[in-house]
């Protein structure tokens, strides 16, 4: 997958879906996270530096680094699905690498195998200060593709 | 650790700097969580539902269970260590069994193992509607013990 | 789960179709695994000592460890599914807890969700020694139920 | 670490201290295993396909895969390592994204994270037929770091 997801865009029927999809995400907007990218296979996910998404040391939590790297994983999935389909989480690991700072947080879900029925992803999230980057946390990610409930 | 923690109410110590770290986390105020019990090797933490903490079908968003799960996890495995030391998390993985829906979802860390450098917790989450409670996600999560920064 | 796995057998047909499966396995008669218990949700594998299955001190290794561990709970999956149906492995994790020593070691998996596509499961592995039981790794498993090839 | 590992090879000590290490394995010397590559944050090993490891279909068992895979991540985490020290894998998670067939399997563990006293793995396996290769499973392991028990 990486290496077509370095070049394409998604369409913009896929692309205009998942925004729809994410603008309906309490949580995101709660927590103030942006799409910042949409490729076939790959979303990435931003997320500002802001005392409502720390720690008790005022790094981010590990609760809104996983949250954003379960949703770029998801719309990463749902880029490569046909459409009236949409993914569920079904379970996900992460590993918490490095103390999650900076000005703000980018999670990339990129899919490494995208079957019939399941979906596995690769989560990074990286904390970027003044255009440098570092990973923070690294995971891996399993959904399953359902049927599209009628609006 | 199971049986003890049924019975025993932690220490008024160790509550009081748990109620303490806990009220910094600024995700946790952000969310709307609060910890509903503390006891030796288990914490509870309760989220009630409003729109600020949903996916885009309006359940509970996997970022929001897992947060809670999270830090749940932490404090137990924080109720069970010697003064001037805390814990991070080195990872967890969490399967979402289930729809998350209720009046409020409640996470449970209960300690597994508690080691001199590692920590390993179960981790549930509960959602809870008019009383009745059904497993929504379950997890495991390996903590590491640091010492404490100095305030 | 747990309740009625402690009181009731697996029907006869379903305690046959596993052994059957089971003896197919040529990793399980390779290390010597042996089926010590089969109930509805729930089954047990043994691993008795031997060079076979050490890593470089002579513990039993974190491969044979999971191995059984994995069986277990594909096994425990299998007992609550229809005729005509089997499982596969999507994914496990598993913590090591404690070096695994014993006379032999015991995995015990465990249905936490039987789903109508996906199963969850608990997965525990004791190392026994004259009786005694210590809890030395601990995971949690997901399995995809599929159409049983045709024989 | 990726770019590192491509060009380099560990020193001559280091490669003499994993291959006697990896004799000592009685598991991996049943199953048939061997290193085929070791360089600074990386190792591979190979398995050989023959009915010893297989699962009842005749596809590698996922314990098989799961074997040289952490075993992989766990010399590769060695490779970075002071002497008089090793590593115990405290957990890992692997999805087993296709069914394990070939000539051979081929793990590859990777270092993403050598801390002080935590070592954060990807493993990879890879099905080979024929010279092509191709991903069944993915994961990822913790390890951490403890001193060397006398000889």
């Amino acid at each position: 997958m990486e290496d077509r997801t370095q070049q394409e865009q998604a369409s913009p029927e896929i692309e205009a879906r998942i925004r729809e999809s994410f603008d309906r995400q309490g949580l995101m907007r709660h927590l103030g996270a942006q799409i910042t990218r949409i490729a076939p296979g790959r979303v990435h996910i931003a997320l500002p530096s802001r005392p409502e998404v720390t720690q008790q040391h005022g790094y981010f939590h590990a609760g809104a680094t996983s949250a954003i790297a379960d949703s770029a994983g998801g719309y990463a999935a749902f880029t490569l699905l046909p459409e009236n389909t949409e993914v569920l989480t079904v379970e996900y690991k992460i590993n918490l690498l490095a103390p999650a700072v900076g000005d703000h947080i980018e999670a990339v879900g990129t899919v490494l195998k995208s079957g019939r029925t399941l979906t596995v992803c690769r989560l990074e999230v990286f904390g970027v200060q003044d255009g440098r980057r570092k990973l923070v946390a690294n995971g891996q990610q399993t959904l399953i593709r359902v049927n599209r409930p009628e609006q």
